[in-house]
């Protein structure tokens, strides 16, 4: 059976890049390997739209947002972070864990964090010194305005912006230096399509700055020792060279197509699959969609693990479910990544399909007609 | 031009391994995945030669090295570690970072901890909550004799004996339980035979109870929460997918070729890599020599950058250079991983001609010649 993942991380990896990938390995202190690097650096910058260095480190997305605590603070700091979800859960109790003081904006599962909201914190707290925001949450597939949100931070407050993207950069505008961010963190398995294991961080002149003051113990995630390393495109350990290999690889694809046409790809399918989904009959979670995961409540009379084992089982689609207290309530579908549109429409069709086998009453075809409608329409 | 790997990490991939990571990549919470990952925990026990749990980081090895430190200890803890290299020297700096106290115990590069020098340090620190041995320092080529030193530190002591098995585990023989060793990590780009990204840690009983009273901050590199995780063969984040799945074909070799065979092996390439060297009239530098690498002197007359220059110019070959004070006056030739009694032929000989080239005086020939004569004789 055909194997096809609408997963919001690991993502499809292009053939040419698996194959890359599997080319007899080089050693990481050859010239040949600083070459890669040397442009995978270069092409990062286009990727996060920054002239401003952008790390590579052997992690998962979470070792690259630790590496910011612990090298951008100190025990006892306030850090505001915003959580709507699954991850930015993740950024209050990691900062706690390091001694930190976490002002928590609570924002509802499928709602994205408000002006006010981010105000009033800076308003209670002017000792905090960074904002925490989730760029697009994948447990809810909810999108912060991080734009609006950047600019407030930075008229109100000298607080660092620092930006979880590992499921939004690739797939949602974002421009780190024009937008004023800090700090932003992403994943390889996500925009970037190639396996887990690399977290990249693009740090502002402020948040080289702080990192001066931080006295966080720390070592294998220290940022002032990767960054000192990057001067010289090399790493402080041994890195994950057949993924910098990939990740060279996947930056040159993206580079070629261009950040703006990579976004509005993404808006573009985003949009489709939602026509597709509410044409099908069913309804969208998230308040404010993001353009890498769109969270579709299970219709009534549907069972999630009969859906799930079906689309599985019979189509060979794996797709992710709901977290916490939406567990068998709702589902995710990915479009982050190595996608085009016919992707879309095999992804609806075969949605349309296990439906029907479900028991969802719905007009057959309605799905893909709509998305079809959407897709012309551009 | 062919291209060769003799580098203690990366280490060569089997071509078998390096297209199992090259096939489509499957998502971590998959069943499919659950199956991978319960294999490499079975299999990943016959490597470390243990029934305790061995759990996987998405990390290079200095960040599975950094797990135990953080996990098992409290800053203020005592703890030992033997420094005779660039790696004994990071296990020194590293727990230093997190506050701990560390006791050093001073080893000359190219030679081992002595008995009397690890006793004499428990005798001098009886609060030592543990002790760390480096089994192969990859700087100097020197190996450990941890097996008499853990029972030394068993019998005259409560301290944890803690190894750092990156080049060490699948070249030396090491039984974890038997040994009575407590902690013990490796790296996957090492004798596991697949990229750098991994690390392994091996715990025993009385490390898992350690984690209990440990009161250092952390959150990545929580083996506690590690450990929760590996108990339903999964991990707390998202783990490199590819390189967990090449490391489930690479164990699956290793397993059937047998772990006695498999040290066997290591222990013959050594040996005969070592008598080729020397029959081509050149020094070898450690006392100790590990099975997993061999560093030699460069002999007198030959400049270092031409002799490397041409060995990977014009043949191909990429060997490790010396470090530190070391730096151009040694060379490492690593035969670690998959490589088998050819190989060694092959490296001797191009050896051979490189030092022709650059005017080392000694008879063309003698070098290859002492190498079948060693592995004829086995």
């Amino acid at each position: 059976m055909k194997k096809r993942l609408f997963t919001p991380g690991p993502t499809p990896i292009p053939e040419t890049v698996m194959l890359k990938m599997a080319e007899p390995i080089i050693h990481h202190r050859n010239p040949e390997f600083n070459e890669i690097l040397t442009r995978v650096n270069k092409n990062l910058k286009v990727l996060f739209q920054t002239e401003q260095p952008v790390l590579t480190l052997t992690a998962s997305g979470t070792g690259g947002v630790e590496s910011t605590f612990v090298s951008l603070f100190s025990p006892g700091d306030t850090i505001i972070a915003a959580n709507g979800g699954k991850f930015g859960e993740r950024w209050v109790k990691m900062p706690k864990a390091f001694g930190m003081n976490v002002v928590e904006i609570k924002v509802e599962w499928g709602k994205a964090p408000t002006a006010e909201q981010v105000l009033a914190a800076l308003k209670a707290n002017p000792a905090a010194k960074a904002v925490y925001l989730v760029h697009s949450e994948t447990s809810t597939g909810a999108a912060t305005d991080v734009k609006t949100l950047a600019k407030l931070i930075r008229e109100n407050s000298n607080a660092l912006v620092c930006v979880d993207g590992i499921t939004a950069v690739g797939a949602h505008e974002m421009r780190f230096d024009e937008w004023g961010i800090d700090v932003c963190v992403t994943g390889s398995q996500k925009g970037l399509m190639i396996p887990p294991g690399l977290a990249f961080v693009a740090l502002s002149q402020r948040a080289v700055a702080a990192m001066e003051s931080s006295k966080m113990p720390r070592f294998y995630f220290d940022l002032k020792k990767a960054l000192k390393s990057y001067q010289d495109n090399d790493t402080p350990w041994t890195p994950a060279v057949s993924l910098v290999i990939g990740v060279d690889a996947a930056l040159q694809q993206i580079v070629q197509e261009g950040m703006e046409n990579v976004w509005a790809r993404h808006q573009r399918l985003a949009n489709a699959i939602r026509a597709g989904v509410t044409g099908a009959g069913l309804k969208l979670f998230s308040e404010f969609p993001s353009y890498a995961v769109t969270p579709v409540w299970v219709p009534e009379g549907v069972e999630w693990k009969k859906f799930n084992k079906t689309l599985k089982g019979k189509y060979g689609i794996t797709i992710a479910g709901g977290q916490d207290e939406y567990k068998d309530r709702i589902f995710r579908i990915s479009h982050l990544g190595y996608y085009d549109e016919l992707d879309m429409i095999t992804m609806i069709g075969a949605l349309e399909l296990t439906l029907k086998e479900c028991g969802h009453s719905f007009e057959l075809g309605a799905g893909v007609k709509a998305l079809l409608q959407s897709l012309a329409s551009r």
